[in-house]
């Protein structure tokens, strides 16, 4: 069987992401700790984005809205002017941070696009990924660019149908079991899990057992030789 | 020329868009009267508003952390909390908004459909764009969805050669001068302007002067008939 197309998640797979995550929310703690400790304002922020991912969807700008609600809330209502002013001003710093690719995947993604239809299939806010993209050096290695509200079944088989020959000839690659790897398997594509070091909770699944297309890997610099002995 | 594919624009084309942001605005205005009078709050949000539009992009996320900012500025970055939570509200209450077709819409979308590829042609929230066009009811009339961030020349180009036969035989659809009607030209396609009752400043732009594809349309039920005059 053919792979004539290669699908890669961009957040924690191509670059680091979830670190940035993490690194505004330690800060958004800090901000907090004279209205209620770590593990409170924790817990409340994870629910206020679980209920408000409905509506804003992945991203910076969804995060940004959901660290104000979560002060006000701990806060009775009354989220001091300066607690709100940093958390913008953290949400903004973070769409301006620079793209750091991770090891192995500018060499990775540059071999494998001599042999195969590259595809960006990511979630999150438009223009913040494509600016990443852009900023990453990467972006003419793809012959496609797929941001997405819902990775499901169906966003594979339409991509990989759109992009390439289809999701049986097709390979997932990411970070997420949940988004990336469960949901393509189910389309009929091969799925390669390379797991980032730490994973947002809303991401978690269990791995698949024994699938006979699925693969984990530690690195991207071992996906071309992963490939190449389904061929 | 045979026009095969319709591109449309989908706020304040299809639905009302512009209406409800002008709505939100004027509770921003009123919540803001007692800090700053109306033209100067009018103003500083549009200022704010241009400065973030490279960061944030189009739709209602961005719209909700600018009117935050702004209310910071001109609180000299102690808005009280009440206001902030008020914004949070309203921009909530954007997203969940029913989406409302314009007249004719129904109707014409589905004859268009009937003899023409449509594709939706967007910007704004992904996820919000998405949710739209689903509650619009019109989703499965439509062949192809895309939520870009910017309307250029080249986002023509790319679209109507992957979703229809190429920009010559396309025609563009749209309330916006600047974006809809003025790139697709300069692709090479049709482009009919049916003007809005409010123009978001960001996207005015002046009609080009006689050109051989361009039209200008009262209403969209008046669409059918223009593609047909060109065939």
């Amino acid at each position: 069987m053919p792979i004539t197309t290669v699908g890669l998640d961009a957040d924690d797979t191509l670059w680091h992401n979830e670190t940035i995550f993490r690194l505004t929310q330690a800060r958004f703690l800090d901000l907090l700790s004279a209205h209620a400790d770590t593990a409170t304002t924790e817990a409340r922020l994870a629910e206020v984005e679980r209920r408000n991912l409905r509506l804003y969807g992945y991203g910076i700008k969804g995060f940004t809205l959901s660290m104000i609600e979560t002060a006000m809330e701990l806060c009775d209502g009354e989220a001091p002017a300066p607690v709100v002013r940093e958390i913008l001003a953290a949400g903004r710093e973070m769409i301006a941070h620079p793209v750091e690719t991770l090891p192995g995947v500018d060499e990775t993604v540059a071999a494998l696009a001599e042999r195969h239809r590259l595809v960006l299939i990511t979630k999150g806010d438009l223009l913040d990924q494509e600016r990443k993209l852009a900023a990453s050096g990467l972006g003419e290695l793809f012959a496609a660019v797929e941001i997405v509200s819902e990775k499901d079944r169906g966003t594979y088989d339409r991509v990989f149908a759109r992009h390439g020959t289809g999701a049986d000839e097709a390979v997932m690659v990411g970070n997420s079991m949940k988004s990336d790897v469960l949901p393509a398997l189910e389309a009929g594509a091969f799925a390669v899990h390379i797991p980032y070091h730490i994973t947002w909770a809303h991401e978690l699944a269990d791995a698949p057992d024994g699938h006979a297309r699925y693969g984990t890997l530690d690195t991207i610099a071992a996906l071309p030789a992963w490939i190449a002995e389904r061929a």
